[in-house]
């Protein structure tokens, strides 16, 4: 049927590449762009395109940035002394949505695995080091995901920061705001009440 | 973060429009295009709006087609005097692809629903009415959906289409192949003993 419908097959088979995206989605998502009017599908086209473009990675953090250093490195009133380490852009920005960090950041661009072959020179490591000898950096907030492979990543990375005199810290863990200490795994619960406050 | 990418941002936004995506299935969609080349993030562009420009309607069945006729109006094979009426060009695929019928169809795109104010003039039924006039029809298979809305369109149409005195049908309900019994809603279940056949 699709073989009679060449741009539609092909449409299809681009979606699909998507991640989460499978045949049937592609298929309901193509129906769906067949319906709308040109000039909303041409948005979508253009927005793809522009996108690619205007894009790139921030020469000294590597955060996504549409200039050579992104918004974070060009603000005057960001604490250059400190600088939070993160796997990926997204990271990056649930912490900038939270509020509650000034410094800079550095992106990993991932994590260590070394089952996947992925060493420190297949992430932005090599650049972590050189910025922590040329930039006056008093303290990295290794914040690397809470995984097996976040937390080998923020092992690593302290004990060769530590080596250089460095401060490294790595965000608390603890309860969530708002949770049911019923529904939170035991570990978790565990780490709560080793580093329990005093009220 | 976002409104310092404003690339990033309306490619967001332009995904987040698609059914079935929210915000956070848009954003992963959008760094997983950053990370691909420029090229594939073209070839997506360039099929979408090659779709929408390729693309219409048959002017026969409202089927999808590259042309003014669908391939299936266009094939000389195909039995003219049996007319299969289905709600979407999706269902239409499902047929096809069940290789259980040869002759055409006629694409409703939409059920009669009152509820949302469709009636048959916001259908393609006066369409269906005009080809029952105008081509030597002698069956309508009714193929719309098994819901309240479909199950109501066939009714109705079939109404209509006995008046003109062609016979009309309806695809048997039944339990499916490979399915447990024990799984199968009882009404289906009734439906399927209603109908049983003898060996």
């Amino acid at each position: 049927m699709l073989g009679s419908l060449p741009s539609f097959a092909r449409l299809v088979a681009e979606l699909s590449k998507l991640p989460g995206i499978g045949g049937k989605t592609a298929t309901r998502l193509a129906f769906h762009l067949l319906r709308r009017s040109q000039s909303e599908v041409e948005a979508l086209a253009a927005a793809l395109v522009e996108m690619k473009r205007n894009l790139s990675f921030c020469r000294r953090c590597f955060n996504i940035s549409e200039g050579d250093y992104c918004h974070i490195c060009n603000d005057t009133r960001r604490d250059e002394s400190c600088v939070c380490v993160v796997q990926e852009p997204q990271d990056l920005i649930a912490i900038e949505r939270s509020h509650g960090y000034r410094g800079r950041y550095h992106v990993l661009h991932g994590a260590l695995s070394p089952l996947d072959g992925i060493g420190p020179e297949d992430l932005k490591i090599p650049q972590l080091l050189a910025r922590l000898k040329d930039e006056e950096i008093v303290e990295v907030v290794l914040a690397t995901s809470f995984t097996i492979e976040g937390e080998a990543t923020a092992l690593y990375l302290a004990q060769l920061i530590k080596g250089i005199g460095i401060k490294v810290t790595r965000p608390a863990h603890g309860i969530p705001l708002g949770s049911d200490l019923e529904y939170i795994d035991p570990a978790t619960v565990q780490l709560a009440l080793d580093s329990r406050r005093e009220l």
